[in-house]
């Protein structure tokens, strides 16, 4: 392979996901020619699929930037996380974890199944030290900017470690991805004026104070800010996290839904409709998940991204772009150099309540 | 006071809400005059002032259904809710409730101060026997039918106890409110396939598999089938459902205001906007808050019903239209029956459990 401009290598499972490897050269195209992604890229999966789709996508003149890795094996949607990597060990997204894991590449990127993800890339690369789980990130647009929201699935049930650990991690996220310096960090909470909450959340909340300078803790804020751009990572575990996710999504389509259908209703409204069309192809833009389509898997000692599993071209080469930028940002030493300062200072105030 | 072709009082806290009394007694008229409610109603308040306002609002013909109460004080939306029931005895929120609490009304309604309606509401009235602790339903619509999300704020640390009391107190109420016979109850959790979930809601799910008989509950759903419509009532806890409801309320006001904005970025799709226009304002009308205002209180031994501080009349006049339905459907005698049922088959599988 040669020289990138860029020092990074993107490995990518091109068998997950539900539309094919097509899609996924058709992306890696878009993030060379539109993006201007500099990397280098391991493409794991049927080999001889895959030259044939890359002459056909035009990729040839990259090729030496494109490498490809024969594997027999794929990962379906809906099989079991732990059976599936353990029986499917040349699989493209077991393959492409062992690429990251022997330090061929510095990032995978896989449209597949999010448990087994989750589960060998955990399994294969280990936390870095100091982290106790690891936790989804996720990129959200509001009225200013987009703001992270962690954990979206990772990690259901919480200590309070975990969401400091959590808000850390997102700090961190948001600096590589979304190019910030002093990423704002919320928690997510309910209420607070009726003395609400719950003791998890006022204890994280005590301890995110506390570690206020390792991070930029802004406090908590609730459900009807979520979108108002005011901060940039939104701290929740990853029950919480994952239901506003998925439930935000489906309110999306479900708006986008009534919307057409009752544009539709008579013939003034279609032809308002078709003059306003743009409008709306710009709202979906806008807020529709294919700009900041990939979730990190935080705080492993390996840069894991998962994209939706129907994502577009669009969406993949967002996540490819999402990946160069984590890489480059050297996100992973910056989280343990976060974790081990957050670490130091949360047992120091759990010893001072302990002799109260 | 006269005799109502519906036997039911409603008492109304007019001085609660950011609106004022004013949109209060809109709200009667239009419930009065639109929604054709039969109910008497009992308005708490400066009577002075709500007696003009009965005036100027055309109600004098209704004057042998509606009495109206002086109270003198008024709990503010930013008080603390145990301090100012105490030092506001004398508030239109703690006349009302004292007007259920005495019999002389069979609801309260009220725009006030939520956590002060829960507070004086527990006090005053108590739960139901058998129920641990009050769930807040509210009705949020679907792709189908609208359906009950309960607890949304009320009791944000469940047990799986709380949990179960959930679906039986929001079965009831989506009956009473839907008008339901069978209503379909599911619980609200995340990714299954991956072995997701926590330990609370594999318990409650248990549980509630024990009691499919008291209610009908159909298993448990992820967030992006939330808007399906394949279900009528989705439980979770306070702290879940109060982030949800929120923070779909603020995705719902974020699409529209980015929609607005790119509507008005050119000429034609200006155009367009205005030609399509009445299907706007369909969506705002069927996904929009004001069809299903009234949120009670559920589980105590009164119906509390809650509606947003910022209820303009149509809100109003529909959460006290929702207050007649839940006491003409005897939703308290019925609750209490179904929790005694589930209760009693619920601490049979405990000690079935304690003794394996």
């Amino acid at each position: 392979m040669g020289e990138s401009a860029v020092n990074c290598t993107i490995a990518v499972d091109t068998m997950g996901g539900d539309k094919g490897p097509t899609e996924f050269i058709r992306g890696l195209f878009y993030a060379i020619e539109e993006l201007k992604l500099e990397c280098n890229f391991v493409l794991v999966g049927n080999k001889r699929l895959i030259e044939r789709l890359l002459t056909v996508g035009k990729l040839d003149a990259y090729q030496d930037r494109i490498k490809v890795i024969h594997s027999t094996q794929v990962i379906g949607m809906n099989e079991k996380p732990i059976q599936a990597i353990k029986s499917k060990k040349d699989s493209s997204m077991v393959q492409a974890i062992a690429q990251l894991k022997n330090n061929e590449a510095d990032a995978v990127v896989s449209c597949g199944n999010t448990g087994a993800l989750m589960a060998c890339g955990t399994l294969r690369l280990r936390q870095i030290p100091g982290v106790d789980r690891p936790a989804l990130g996720i990129i959200v647009p509001s009225k200013q900017g987009p703001f992270v929201l962690t954990d979206v699935g990772a990690n259901p049930e919480s200590t309070a470690e975990h969401l400091v650990h959590n808000a850390v991690l997102g700090s961190n996220y948001a600096k590589a991805a979304l190019n910030l310096t002093h990423p704002r960090v919320a928690l997510l909470t309910i209420g607070t004026e009726e003395g609400k909450g719950t003791a998890l959340i006022n204890q994280t909340h005590t301890q995110l104070q506390k570690i206020n300078g390792v991070i930029n803790y802004v406090g908590p804020i609730e459900g009807f800010q979520l979108f108002d751009g005011e901060v940039d990572v939104v701290v929740c575990d990853g029950f919480v996290g994952n239901i506003v996710l998925k439930s935000s999504e489906a309110l999306f389509g479900f708006i986008s839904t009534t919307l057409r259908e009752a544009l539709v209703r008579n013939v003034k409204r279609k032809i308002g409709a078709v003059l306003s069309k743009s409008a709306f192809k710009d709202m979906k833009t806008r807020l529709g998940p294919d700009q900041h389509a990939g979730a990190p898997l935080l705080g492993l000692k390996g840069n894991i991204l998962k994209a939706h599993g129907s994502s577009n071209f669009v969406a993949i080469a967002n996540a490819l772009r999402i990946a160069q930028e984590v890489v480059t940002h050297d996100m992973i030493d910056s989280i343990g150099s976060e974790i081990n300062q957050c670490n130091a200072l949360n047992i120091h105030c759990e010893e001072e309540n302990a002799s109260n």
